[in-house]
């Protein structure tokens, strides 16, 4: 029987942090590089500006020109179709104004997804599938399945997990399953 | 160990075909009643129709102002939060621009479902709870839990499914589900 494959959207194929790098940058007068960004936690920013930030991630056009994180994440699907049905799984429901340019971006840089196969949730509790490549060991521990840990400076001290830090390596794994 | 339940939004929570009636009337000069109605299948319009009908369900506001189809739901689902993990998933990947809406109209009517809980999705094998409520076999043959069909009139001949036919009939199922 096919297995199945859920993709994360932000950190595994667009590069979310490098825009709201600039955007905090922009709004808050802080000289962060994108690397320094990327070591930065949530609790790290006044509440205001948290605050803020959600405000600005829910403009309607927000997600809308992020870029591809990895160049190679297209083949990668396209390829994996062959073998397994693959989802994309974006946790939204704190920004329910980016849904309309989470779903064009998504349809821009990845029209091989059928659009059935695309999930917008909280909580990863919910996601039925095989495995699931998400940045965030929060929405792994709660998925049910095989849990890939895609590797972002944020998430290196966590352990348990397969981990990928591009998408050859997800190629690469996945191949490997096959002949498992 | 809680069991969890998703819950479909259109025809389960939301009165959707009460609108489209009024919709499909007013834009094709037709003169269905109600009952009329919901006896149609989509194979019954036209295909310039059927596009028509996907264009005006797709407009922002169009599920926003959707009548609650039963009006015990709130107060069932607050009873089933005591016992279960309780979600919303509701097909939405044909209509995009209805995402914002039909968040919109959960928060005002049955607040007590935390966001975290919603999922957006295209096909429910994607779906990980123990049960389901929808009023679409289609839905309920690709989830993979004990599917609980909510009988509508275009529904009548699916067999194979426990039916409810309103909200006091779900309290009473999940019930006698806690004490077997």
């Amino acid at each position: 029987m096919r297995k199945s494959i859920a993709i994360d959207m932000d950190q595994v194929l667009a590069n979310f942090y490098k825009k709201l790098c600039a955007t905090c940058n922009e709004h808050f007068a802080l000289g962060y590089t994108d690397e320094q960004f990327l070591q930065t936690r949530p609790q790290d920013f006044p509440p205001e500006q948290g605050k803020r930030m959600l405000e600005l991630m829910n403009e309607p056009v927000y997600f809308r020109d992020l870029e591809v994180l990895d160049a190679d994440a297209a083949a990668v699907i396209v390829k994996l179709q062959e073998n397994y049905d693959v989802f994309i799984a974006t946790a939204a429901m704190e920004v329910p104004g980016s849904f309309q340019a989470k779903y064009d971006w998504l349809h821009e840089h990845f029209p091989m997804i059928d659009k059935q196969h695309i999930v917008f949730c909280g909580t990863k509790s919910i996601i039925h599938t095989d495995y699931l490549i998400d940045d965030s060991p929060y929405q792994l521990k709660a998925f049910k399945g095989t849990g890939i840990l895609y590797t972002m400076p944020y998430n290196e001290h966590v352990e348990g997990y397969t981990r990928v830090k591009n998408w050859q390596e997800i190629a690469t794994f996945f191949e490997k399953q096959l002949v498992k």
